[in-house]
């Protein structure tokens, strides 16, 4: 375990892990920042995402068991001072750990395979927050795959790792295809693809949803695209019972993946 | 239509107004803040809800409809610079248009009535865009009233009526009611009491939903204390699927309010 504790914000090492906060840098050094003891804790069950550990030394005594779990990892371990940790990162009241990773995604073809059952795809989400509340939902609802296509959110943006609670490391993600492309390689593994918008002609009701399903969700404020729902198989709409005009993003996702899956356990 | 620009935002009625930023000054003054054309335009609808608006050139000249509606109905119209918008708006961009509304909740006893279907119970739900976004999905799925508890976040809050969307004019809200209260009103119109929680035995694929339900949702981090779970009639678990250890308050919410929705109309 670290016994120098690093007290320097402008220190080589803290500057290098602190520029992962930037999308640029974390794509020129393949590494991305996770915070909480939920994320680092399951970024370390799969061998070698960690790089470095952050830690503060009331951190350290609370998370002991993350802190041995890293050192017996091999990974370097770094006792941070507070103005060190709330430096590196991005949340106002630091939870005192902090561990820069490897980026984790893979490419489209091996997240997306022949026999997936449901897959998430993120077409024009821009909010961090709900992109990472969608990559937790899909991990819940047991999804094969979440997709991030090319004009989406970073998923290794710091709000969307902290959204996903961890689930960013459980299951595959591929990032920065084409949403055409995405769509072509779901096709090809047999999946149908539903585009979720309130466009759509039929309701979550009307359709059926036993099959393996791909669901593409859409941009927070305007939905998705025309090309976009012309790749679709079908466009599919929440039902809207009351008054609301709309569902937020994130939610009208939840209620699209877990009625896929529950209907994919009923059978 | 107002034609003298408001452009000090130290004269008396911008700090009347903006005050009700503040908790404490929206309960002596019985008044809250709506921002933006949606909400505005909703609460618009509820004749007598509206006591003042607050709108910039700009946004006068975009919304007219919403401008003329509101002067029709005798609703005091203020055009404000942008400095004075900035000063009264909780939003880092303003959209040009805020309501002074009068607070339209309804005493529990009126806004959960015999004959009720669905309704949601806020229990200790502490973070405002939480609680907005259950209120935006209850509405959604045509809940007949949605219950703030005395433990829960102020419905009335900037970032609450922002994520409701709305839906805060739509149906009935009762508030400040303690938890034991409003499940025995619910019990007392007939409707069976499931408590949202992780900790559930039985999961949401095996309760019947086909009745009068009401669902109470916890806290984001704790879920609900052991005195909330014994006055439900059964603690019910969303399904997990896959890894994720939970899923976020908003959308499990969403997943239970419209599986019930769901379920109450294929009957």
């Amino acid at each position: 375990m670290a016994r120098t504790e690093l007290t320097n914000i402008r220190s080589p090492r803290v500057k290098a892990a602190r520029r992962l906060a930037k999308r640029a840098f974390r794509e020129r050094d393949l590494a991305f920042l996770a915070e909480g003891p939920q994320a680092v804790r399951e970024a370390l069950r799969l061998p070698g995402v960690v790089a470095e550990l952050y830690v503060t030394a009331g951190a350290e005594a609370r998370h002991a068991d993350i802190v041995s779990a890293a050192a017996g990892a091999g990974v370097p371990v770094h006792l941070a001072s507070g103005e060190v940790m709330a430096e590196l990162a991005q949340t106002v009241t630091p939870q005192g750990l902090l561990a820069v990773c490897k980026l984790v995604h893979v490419p489209l073809a091996q997240a997306v395979t022949p026999g997936a059952s449901l897959v998430a795809v993120l077409a024009h989400v821009r909010d961090p927050g709900n992109a990472g509340t969608v990559l937790r939902t899909a991990d819940a609802a047991g999804a094969d795959a979440v997709v991030f296509t090319d004009a989406s959110v970073d998923p290794y943006n710091g709000k969307c790792v902290r959204a996903s609670a961890g689930s960013l490391f459980h299951l595959p993600v591929a990032t920065g295809a084409p949403v055409a492309e995405a769509v072509g390689r779901l096709k090809e593994c047999g999946m149908r693809v539903l585009a979720a918008d309130g466009a759509g002609e039929r309701t979550l009701d009307d359709v059926d949803l036993s099959g393996p399903t791909a669901w593409i969700f859409g941009n927070e404020a305007w939905g998705l695209p025309d090309e976009v729902l012309r790749l679709a198989d079908e466009v599919v709409r929440v039902p809207i019972y009351g008054q609301a005009e709309s569902l937020n993003l994130a939610t009208a996702a939840a209620v699209c993946l877990y009625a896929s899956a529950r209907t994919q356990r009923e059978k």
